[in-house]
């Protein structure tokens, strides 16, 4: 073994995380409720490795994607990435087993993906997508049903101030061909500013679309060099509000240079905005949002993503869009798709500070503990007992034995129940059953002392040993 | 888009595998499974990322496990690798949060772990494990409690026939002690060959220790090159077998070189002896094999193993063992620690190979579908009533949209009823409910068709729309 010197330490690498059951507990409910609507809506569950071909990844999500990569090699010398989505290896799937996944099809998966980037506050490189992608058709109405289970899914939480933006990629496309931008490069810094509109402002992205400007740290940031009347119909188009989707649609209609490309990014505009109103989402969370792009590069229709309205430093929550050229991209075959992910990281981390997730409880109901010599295998029958009667028990085992060491664990562990074996009361057949829960809360609040006693609670009892499943149960429920 | 010279092949990493819905809902049944009796045992949940530091891994697992690390770098320039298994991360845990996780302390983790290796059947570089780890006590009661959860999993799976095998290393350090055989390098080589005595036989063995041999495909194989004395020694000590485990201590106090080393060895497999007992857990399933040693370095105490002896090609599917230096590693302090994992890979193709997994059904239970002109709205407001119903559904959006073609998505997904929306019917205020099980049934086998009649079952009826999810409720309870 090591001597000090020698010690390696023990740390975490930047931008990972370790979870411990107090946050991990809550996460694994979060999951169970977004599952369970995944589920409701049709999606079946699968799984693809974490490790891609680095071919398979490279210029799905764009330049910026392609720099997050973490790249490693494999034993035969290949390169391989860890994925930087769920979305990716979804498409690959379905060019890869044509004949098991035959579209439509729906599912879900969960996993960590991972990308290099600057970690900070909720803003991991290693972090948790729970995804769903239907493929198969192009209607907007399978869209329309994934903006459902966003709204679903936030409501299930219980949080009261969200916002689900739309838009459609269409009418990016249909406004960059208005306005004469055809070269790529110039069409992404575009969209890249346009979809900074909600956090720096209209006046900067009118700087930003034409000469550039200096940010509040005093460095510049260089525009994309539009002429003023250009600017100023990106403006017209991005500034679009109105209290209802189909007032934005009308809208839109007047400042949307006309044209073909126009027309059907309306249309489909039309279209979700009756899917939407079919579904019965509310307008105060469902909004149309021209200045919403999405970062990355595959989306071809419907965008959507959430914010928390009551923590907006959080960003968006959950996104995505439809990607109906991604699988042509193995096949040569078109399969249409659109799916969405939700960032459970960012999520938990919102919900946590709008007080929204509760205080875990121990998944423990009972522990095991023992007053002077008990055999080791008295303890091991009791606590085989109590798991027989189905009770999720811990048997104690630690290095120190006094009783207080043994019930301060169980106190640290928020295990509500403490079956006690005596040495003597063992010999008269007879074990003790103490509620921690009451008792902390006699310790703590000793106005609701009487009360207790009215209810004829007491903290612990003992009890012939045939009458201690009943009796943990009886203290179970009360507690 | 790329032409069809530019298409990516789409295909999966030598070694990792895609899980599609067939083969991932029956494994998640398996994970809850186990999850379950973790949590019935004490166990809390928690999670470390997938990379941890080359620094926190190397030297471990010894030098096989060095071998199979993925390594990168970060960002930064970092040595870093993909976690080879759960419990190294769990012993760096124990050194960085001491004020969190208080000994003792009991945790579950499940996740995928990678390990560079030559893939074969059941054989992944990508694998889950589903880890239990018990810190702060050096009590053998907590071993006997995992080897008892070991148990209680293979039950609970319907497994019948299995062996969980037990041994401690202190059995084989007093014998290596007895034979006078100090130096690491060899002591390592006799473990490694006495480990193989099921797979080789005692006479390789022998010939192994000894002067070497020659396998079936005529490699050499070195030998460790022991005098035919010790060879013997070691031979007599391995090859112990009784009916019960108090009668292989008893044997094995007469074969053991006498000491204190040996005195330890056998007072610990006493006391487990005592605990499984005590633990009511039988003879023929948990058996003590002196011939056991396991692969991985950080073993000092209690090791074990489970085989399913009615698939024994798959090797053990779960394994762990005692590892009181491991957390010493990180920390100028001693935590003794014990537990085991399940290599859920394994498992689910050995118990698959067993029958013991059941076609999985599907999760949807419910696809609406349409006949003629219905509009978009009316498809999603019945999927979404249904739903509100508790109805896990799902709404056909196809890109074909004949009946047969929409029913036949129903039969491909082992989905058991479709709700029919016709044109003329909604016209009328009524839908149409399938009973596509018992549709498929009548197909399939005539003879059960004046069985069905009789019993009142038709495959499909048309009701009232206000009926309708009464109605598909009482289809998904017959079927």
């Amino acid at each position: 073994m090591p001597d000090e010197k020698n010690l390696v330490e023990p740390k975490t690498l930047k931008g990972f995380q370790d979870l411990l059951p107090q946050e991990y507990l809550p996460r694994k409910a979060v999951i169970a409720v977004i599952e369970g609507i995944y589920e409701k809506y049709g999606y079946l569950p699968l799984d693809t490795p974490a490790l891609e071909y680095l071919e398979t990844l490279l210029g799905t999500g764009g330049d910026e994607t392609n720099k997050e990569l973490f790249t490693l090699e494999t034993p035969e010398g290949e390169a391989v990435a860890l994925r930087y989505d769920l979305t990716v290896g979804f498409a690959r799937l379905l060019a890869q087993y044509p004949d098991r996944l035959k579209a439509p099809f729906r599912r879900y998966a969960s996993g960590p993906v991972w990308r290099v980037n600057k970690p900070g506050p909720g803003r991991f490189r290693q972090f948790t997508q729970l995804d769903i992608d239907a493929a198969g058709s192009e209607n907007v109405a399978v869209d329309a049903e994934i903006i459902a289970i966003m709204c679903e899914i936030l409501d299930t939480l219980g949080v009261e101030n969200y916002e689900v933006y739309v838009n459609t990629r269409l009418l990016m496309d249909s406004l960059l061909e208005g306005c004469g931008i055809a070269e790529e490069a110039v069409q992404k810094h575009v969209l890249r500013v346009v979809d900074k509109l909600a956090k720096v402002g209209l006046e900067n992205v009118r700087l930003e679309l034409g000469p550039g400007r200096v940010d509040e740290s005093g460095d510049p940031i260089p525009g994309v060099g539009l002429t003023p009347e250009t600017v100023q119909k990106i403006l017209d188009f991005i500034a679009v509000q109105a209290d209802t989707r189909a007032g934005v649609v009308d809208t839109l209609r007047g400042v949307l240079p006309p044209g073909e490309a126009a027309n059907a990014a309306l249309h489909e505009l039309e279209e979700l905005a009756e899917d939407l109103a079919a579904l019965g989402l509310p307008e105060r969370h469902v909004r149309f949002v021209p200045s919403l792009a999405r970062g990355l590069d595959y989306y071809t229709g419907p965008v959507f993503e959430a914010v928390l309205t009551d923590a907006p430093e959080f960003g968006s929550v959950m996104g995505g869009g439809r990607y109906n050229q991604l699988v042509s991209r193995f096949l040569d075959q078109n399969i249409p798709a659109t799916g969405m992910a939700v960032g459970l990281d960012r999520l938990t981390s919102a919900l946590t500070h709008l007080g929204l997730i509760p205080k875990p409880k121990s998944t423990v109901q009972v522990l095991v503990v023992t007053m002077g010599k008990v055999p080791r295998s008295e303890t091991l029958k009791v606590a085989a007992e109590l798991r027989a009667a189905g009770l999720r028990t811990e048997a104690y085992f630690g290095r120190k034995m006094s009783l207080k060491k043994q019930l301060s664990h169980a106190d640290q562990n928020e295990i509500p129940v403490a079956v006690i074996l005596g040495e003597d009361e063992l010999a008269r057949g007879e074990v003790s059953v103490k509620d921690l829960w009451a008792g902390k809360k006699e310790r703590e609040d000793i106005a609701d002392h009487a009360e207790y006693k009215r209810a004829g609670r007491v903290s612990q009892v003992t009890v012939a040993r045939q009458a201690m499943i009943d009796t943990v149960r009886s203290v179970l429920e009360q507690s």
